[in-house]
């Protein structure tokens, strides 16, 4: 717990230094592409909401707890939602509400990890990810990326890493880092990979859909909706992205019907949660998710950073698979490492985290959800930095 | 997992039952005291501050990411509020800001919770204790309760509760479910016993406060501020009850700088609590909490509940230790089996709580966080139940 108190995240790191550079050289010659944090404002709607309910409704039951699960016409709203929106029956019961993606997660490894077990990641994959699955009762376990395929899924490499104890594997899709959507087509493969699987093994292995991002895709890509393809999937879903409400922390686990033993495994992250602290879900957070559950947000900013910055890029002689999903890119780093080439840009007050702790040491991240001024800026110094690369 | 997911509190399970209950015979012939709900609303400046933040700032810095140890203005008011009440310089680097204070006390005790690590507990006690220190590396170990001396500190027996694995005990006054308020001269007589065990074991053993009732105290009695009394004390504190906000999820852990290691304890608290999947306190009551640090309840309502209460059931015949804080009353079951006693009076629709999950089998809680009308209705139905028990 020390270590994990100590040791920050390279992304924090980069964030806090760039702040420091800001007082120093000035904000407007520090280009931070570090953190991923929404720069589109939430919905009109959610503020609108929030003013609404405290105006409606009394204190007790604004403020007061809710069911451990949640408020009632918070499940019933987001269960419509995704019925509607996915064919699949979501019946409120499978839902449980969460302050935010990362407890959603955490509590549904607690509650797979038997003695023994193993969650399986695919890289490049959310740093955090280690420290939710070691710190909670499971082996971690990475399969390798999928660097020359554009960030699909190397099954060969992912089948090496299934074992009797594997007891779940986390999707992340739209992914970060790469901000690449997993085909319908790779992830049917991966159904194929894991039933198998799961057969020889003589007990379920659930995928673990860890979906913020879900709503951020881009020329109108399709996100499949993962438990029409594998039954044993349960989702962790979060607004921070959907509806810019990182700091709010709201989210949800729904472990659906179609799971294999869908009641217990419900029953076992419910449990999960009660040892995490979790009482109920921030209340009027749920309460504005009731109203706010159809509100999708406008990507139209995310979407011209993204153009933006990979014609830009490329355009210098960086590669990087196109990303049409969440608002990352994943750029090899000219050189080969990125952790070198991350200090070089940094040098120039160029900010881009190195894909070390995301399992891809070649790579670094650039968070596109910035201001598309600040990238205008930063352009030069994109180019600089791989000329420099390029001369040496 | 599984069993902490179905195995319900029983608390919950005599509040949905009276939710039933009262479908069937009508709401005004249940007498829920079942739950540990305010019953009083928020203070004004709570909604005027959600409302003038929602105006005043941009959604971005309202809904976006705080750091992990909370927004510095709210960190900053509150520990000036705490330095100005108590006499000790409380810095905003002392406090990390949690999801209320079930996940502040799990982080604290993941955070000392070496290689077999015990935890003590005092009765009766909350019962959530136990599944929050057993599921997360400690050994709950319980020191029975003083029945005979008004629910203070059974000193001799908590002594022979230290080993030299004793990592910390638990302190929560106002006491949940007792209502009684520790008393200067006990915490003395804790702090010295606890300061003789730490020498003879040669390692530090903290007390954690957990003070969500710190607010709730009547007739002037002084609630001591712990640190002061004995230095390794780490506090966990909640807005649930003092602003009455308890479904949103706000409080906070605070590491003073006179406690043993502080520093490490700070930062191996700060680890735990990235284990489970906290980013940061919802923003929105962070920065509520910012404008409200100062602001205090009004509990004129709870003590006159507490007043009525009190006299009618003594009057009564029933015994009870004087209240003198927080919203409950822990009453002697005539009889002698608090299970039995709480089965005949639920058969009357009158939903007290058992003791057995608090430590005290032969105690039953009454919680006075509820109206005062339902309190008049209720109180036939007390004295109903103690004359048949005597009749017997």
């Amino acid at each position: 717990m020390l270590a994990l108190g100590t040791t920050r995240s390279c992304i924090r790191e980069l964030f806090e230094y760039g702040l420091r550079q800001a007082a120093v050289v000035g904000k407007e010659n520090v280009y931070d592409f570090s953190l991923g944090n929404p720069s589109i404002p939430a919905p009109a709607a959610v503020n609108e909401s929030i003013v609404a309910i405290l105006r409606e409704r009394d204190s007790l039951s604004v403020h007061g707890y809710t069911p451990a699960a949640g408020a009632a016409d918070a499940r019933a709203a987001v269960a419509a939602d995704l019925t509607e929106r996915f064919g699949m029956t979501i019946r409120p019961e499978n839902l449980f509400f969460t302050a935010g993606a990362a407890p959603a997660l955490i509590s549904v490894v607690r509650a797979l990890a038997v003695e023994g077990a193993e969650v399986v990641s695919i890289a490049p994959f959310f740093p955090e990810y280690r420290p939710f699955v070691e710190a909670n009762g499971a082996k971690f376990v990475v399969v390798p990326a999928d660097t020359k395929g554009g960030f699909q899924i190397r099954l060969a490499e992912l089948e090496r890493c299934l074992t009797p104890h594997t007891q779940a594997v986390i999707v992340n899709s739209p992914n970060n880092p790469s901000g690449v959507i997993y085909t319908r087509e790779t992830l049917q493969k991966l159904a194929a990979a894991l039933k198998a699987a799961a057969v020889r093994f003589g007990h379920p292995i659930y995928i673990i859909a860890d979906e913020p991002y879900r709503e951020l895709a881009y020329d109108e890509t399709e996100v499949p909706f993962l438990p029409a393809i594998y039954p044993d999937t349960v989702i962790c879903y979060s607004y921070s992205k959907s509806l810019s409400l990182p700091g709010e922390r709201i989210g949800y686990v729904c472990v659906p019907d179609c799971a294999a033993d869908s009641a217990e495994v419900y029953a076992a992250m419910a449990g999960a949660a009660r040892t995490l602290g979790h009482v109920c879900a921030p209340s009027l957070q749920q309460l504005t998710v009731a109203r706010c559950a159809a509100v999708r947000p406008d990507l139209e900013a995310y979407d011209r950073n993204r153009t933006v910055l990979y014609d830009a890029l490329t355009s210098y002689g960086y590669e990087c698979a196109k990303p049409n999903g969440a608002f990352y890119m994943f750029v090899k780093a000219p050189g080969g490492d990125a952790q070198a080439f991350s200090d070089r840009a940094k040098a120039k007050n160029l900010l881009l985290v190195p894909g070390g702790d995301f399992g891809c040491p070649d790579f670094f991240r650039v968070s596109t959800c910035v201001s598309p001024e600040m990238i205008q800026r930063s352009l030069p110094v994109f180019r600089a930095v791989i000329e420099e690369m390029a001369a040496r």
